[in-house]
């Protein structure tokens, strides 16, 4: 186990191990970890790295003072067990005084705490050397639509990451953007919901080439979406900053399962999709025990997360080189997908062509064969 | 009922109107009607226009000189009811040869007949005065996710539509494009699945200003998004070039209903944030009547779905119009929305005021007002 | 508003206006209300009675004698306030010893428990004069299926239901029981998870004639099933004992939303319902103002679910004494679905009347028509 | 492969592989296939049977001499392919008369009539052998809820199934009866929806003895319920008299994909229960192949469904027998769930005990090792 993020950088939240298992129903069932023992759990179950909010680490209402030493501590825990932070972020959801929404309450000493608050974090997301810096807009939202004009609120959302981009290349940051989205919950419906929203969002920043996505398996699988298409978008755009695994099942609250949970094929289809376009960035597990799990099981989540990511990479290896799934993908014609439509013939070439519709019927491509390959290389009985 | 249109331009689809009641499982219900009678029947109503696939009108495997024909009588039709054409279309679904996709086929053969299809369609829109042409991507997605990388479908996507820009304004067509998302169906994914997906599209476009969106009520509604936020961002990036209105269930079939038929008060917030947006395009209505209905009662659906959408309209402005109204929106600080939250501050100020966080916890938003004050205003009851 | 409750027993749970604001993603952000406090309030609303889960108003750990104090307090409460308590329930969810599930826990201790401390709960119901107890079943799932047989849990469910019906017999108590359903949330699939479940689950039971069922609006609508046909099911078994009325978009965490806040049309369907079956039993509130609202605005949430169910009830008699309804569901043959298909004909009567299948697809059935008018009807604008 | 059924029954219904790939969106891209073909072709790769409508051998408007000389040549067909017919239905959602209803349309004679076709049906399947009767209500719902009074609906629902019972009892038919529920599609909400309510309706009939459930996967599936947990409600109940295998996804059209293509991990749940549970019924693939795949991929689709079942339950043994998933099982108290909970034990005990439950709270139960042995097994790595 202990070489198992050799190849990949694996990282996980203070707040995923952490999570003491309160939900809408019931409280806490585990006391919470202290995250200098998280951090040298995760190194020695192979974990790369961590990934933090700024609360995780030092509560709301620390002095100054305890602030420094609390980050102190936690710098020299990094040190002893080799773990990088691979992303840091903002807790802009659970102070009450988000409840409005943070970079989009109505009120606007709201939004400039939120501001300062994103700016102080953003700090010390520097000092422990976060790569990438992460927005969800937890609370960017509504339940009564009537109360907020989307557009508005977006103008607001587009004005507080312009600021923020602004603020950390004058600081000499080196650290890169990325927005993550979500469609709802906590709030009724949130703003930019999908990747898609977000990878458009990116594009009307000031500073687009700083800002990526970070895409969530269970916050576009929420919504139904497929999570690798909209992770194929996001590479497709360059736009691939982060990404946080975990699993769901459609059409429910957010259940931030052990990555692989959930929808193993649509796992091996992202696992496969990342393997093959070369993403280096952080492997992120944005995920929790279930409830009924004791402190100790907590552990065994992490690893489960690890292992099960690390078997579908070779699974997808496997899938890719055996010839019968060669001999699938030419009868699907998948290669011919990468070659240009047009290559220069003009109109009165390709509107000729539309004439052979009724000849191109004909052939099949063979998708059933295809994907049942796929399930038996998936299970291992191929 | 004959000045209904006399402010919005409320336009049908051929194959709204002509739906024959066919589904999975059972044939159609109702015959055929004959475009011409469609448009006669329309006008008469008080529709402003109608909207139209290439084979509505002409059915595929026509003769050039049948095209010219059925054309020309569809013309003597528009002249004689005072209809205009407010938007065309291909269908690039029905045919079999796209059963694997059109400009996202694995068959380059495929593709490049869909592109020609699709500029002879163009010159059919340009003929009729078309000022909006749509592409929706019908059949542009999987079932196995295997068969095709996403990122090499997007790829012949933006492909094809930067292919038939060049085209339009080489032939000197006034038109704009407008992309349609849909999330699924008839594709067990499809690719551009929401309103955010095709507004980041677009923007990777070599053509972008003359290209934008065409949400559909009941595309984002399958997938849980709210369609009045969906619409909000498109608006927002000044990209709302079309829209198709109907109602919908979340996570169900495409159901097409008529207007209002179904949530009634994101209908609302969608009419609302139309009319104070100045929004002046067609107001397209892409629905059918329910599959039990008689060919008569068609075309009491048609009236129902204009009829909802001024009635909401009038709803509207009597909401914005109550005094309690007003002051409720300000209880909520919506208006406070459109403030900018920086104005000029520098971070040392703004990271002070994240202290007073606890402070602002204090207020509340009285959106239970607001929202209260909408339900009895949408009653009548107000 | 004081006599708005003239015809309907409205209730409210104190879980419901006592709600804090507290959700997955942070802290309260109101004040916990005495009961006390809630009943005079709900009073002075115009409401009928309280619904309590016995931690609502005795804290888990209270002394016995504290529990006898607090108990009274609220009864002279009650008896001022003129209020009833419509139904009681046991908080068998909150407690992290119900993690794993309480009647079907998998440690036979937990479920012990569970069963004493409904005892223990029912006396107190017993004591306030409930004349329903609900149990939903909040733990009673799983995340990981193959920790539970369900055929085990629903042994274990089924002999706990039992077990509490004999008790509450043998105490000489009048109430009747009621089970709620619910698809997920908390766990990540809830054992009988829809109406239609719990209908089959009390056709199981040893005191079937003593047990219906609780539809919560929120419950089934999160699967996307329809209530009112939930509901009609419920009344045409004779076993709908109790509602719990809110509002829900679908497919998303449990919203709890004012009555009527979401799809208004199924609201009205399901007043419309209700009122026509003459149901008598309380119509309880189970939700909570909106998480960015005050504590004053609590109030005005109250206020709404009432006004808007009465409205509701108001539109729905006036939409079936409108003579063009009357006339509409006649040309739907509504009411003919009343008259007994067979009427004593025999198999070869009925086998002979298949072939006038063809003759019989003509005719419509005028559904648009019905459907427009319940939306015009719904608005105020007919 | 030809030893593929040796231990279980598969069946395939001819509409499956019969099925020309027509959606709302497409016209067929296969051939029709004829009956006998598909006989001996199944036959050929393994399957025990084969399922049928009565249309799907007999086509709608056949002469009596017609239907016998066809009959006939299938007859013959099974004799030498040695199938058997698992399962026979009437197919009450095709014929455009049905399209506001068969058993429950507000049509009293074609009502009538579909009773009738019905019984002329059941002849069929009789004289087939079939040993399930199977009533799949395609049609029995609403679009517009106000046009169906739901109790009424469900009156007639009953009065069908009675009737039918009765007949087939008269004929002296051995066959039993199946009901098959499905949230939606092709109505917008269709009477008994899921298992739960099927299991209720049943409870409510005059021959309940004779009538269980066809639980779908796709149909409960679509509305996010876990099939697993139906299937184990409707075994408990001693009523799982025939099951259809496919996949979906959750909150989409009905997908009908090859049994394993999604969700693997409630496959496994599945198929583990119906092992472990003895079912010993047909199991049968009601699915189809990909629109995309020609005719002869078709039979790869028959294939995988029945090599997915076989994995999986062999799977299934598999990590029943692995020592440390026995661990894992002791580990949750799974099997403590099997024990009586009460014992004989009266009320002042079991209050007592409930006092235990802070103690109760300290132990896990430790799920995430259990489901991830589940996870590793499913993919063959252990």
């Amino acid at each position: 186990m202990t070489d198992m993020g050799s190849r990949h950088r694996f990282t996980f939240g203070l707040w995923t191990v952490g999570n003491p298992g309160r939900d809408p129903f019931g409280g806490p069932t585990r006391a919470p970890v202290d995250p200098v023992e998280s951090v040298a759990k995760l190194a020695q179950l192979g974990a790369w790295g961590v990934n933090l909010h700024d609360e995780d680490l030092v509560p709301w209402g620390s002095s100054p003072s305890e602030r420094d030493r609390i980050v102190a501590r936690f710098k020299v825990a990094l040190g002893e067990s080799g773990l990088d932070v691979g992303m840091a972020t903002t807790n802009l959801f659970a102070h009450p005084a988000f409840k409005d929404g943070a970079f989009t309450s109505n009120d606007r000493r709201v939004r400039r705490a939120a501001i300062g608050k994103a700016m102080r974090s953003i700090d010390l997301g520097a000092e422990l050397g976060a790569e990438v810096y992460v927005f969800w807009g937890g609370r960017e939202g509504t339940e009564s639509g009537v109360a907020k004009d989307p557009r508005d609120a977006l103008e607001r959302y587009r004005e507080a990451i312009d600021v923020l981009a602004d603020y950390a290349v004058e600081q000499g940051y080196a650290m890169r953007f990325a927005i993550e989205p979500k469609p709802n919950e906590p709030r009724g419906d949130n703003f930019l919901p999908t990747v898609g929203h977000a990878l458009h969002f990116v594009s009307t920043l000031q500073r687009p080439e700083m800002v990526g996505v970070n895409p969530e398996v269970a916050h576009d699988t929420m919504a139904g979406l497929s999570i690798h298409h909209a992770v194929g978008q996001a590479l497709w755009a360059g736009k691939l900053f982060h990404i946080d695994l975990n699993s769901q099942r459609i059409g429910r609250y957010d259940q931030d399962y052990r990555f692989g949970a959930e929808d193993l094929k649509e796992c091996f289809l992202l696992v496969r999709l990342l393997e093959r376009a070369g993403y280096a960035g952080p492997l992120a597990f944005d995920a929790h025990a279930y409830r009924n799990e004791s402190a100790e099981g907590v552990w065994e989540f992490a690893r489960g997360c690890m292992a099960t990511y690390t078997a579908l990479a070779e699974r997808a290896r496997h899938f890719d080189a055996l010839p019968e799934v060669q001999e699938a993908l030419a009868a699907a014609s998948t290669g011919e997908l990468t070659v240009t439509t047009v290559g220069g013939d003009g109109a009165p070439v390709l509107k000729a062509e539309a004439d052979s519709l009724d000849a191109l019927a004909e052939r099949g491509y063979f998708n059933e064969r295809l994907d049942q390959l796929l399930v038996e290389a998936l299970m291992g009985v191929r």
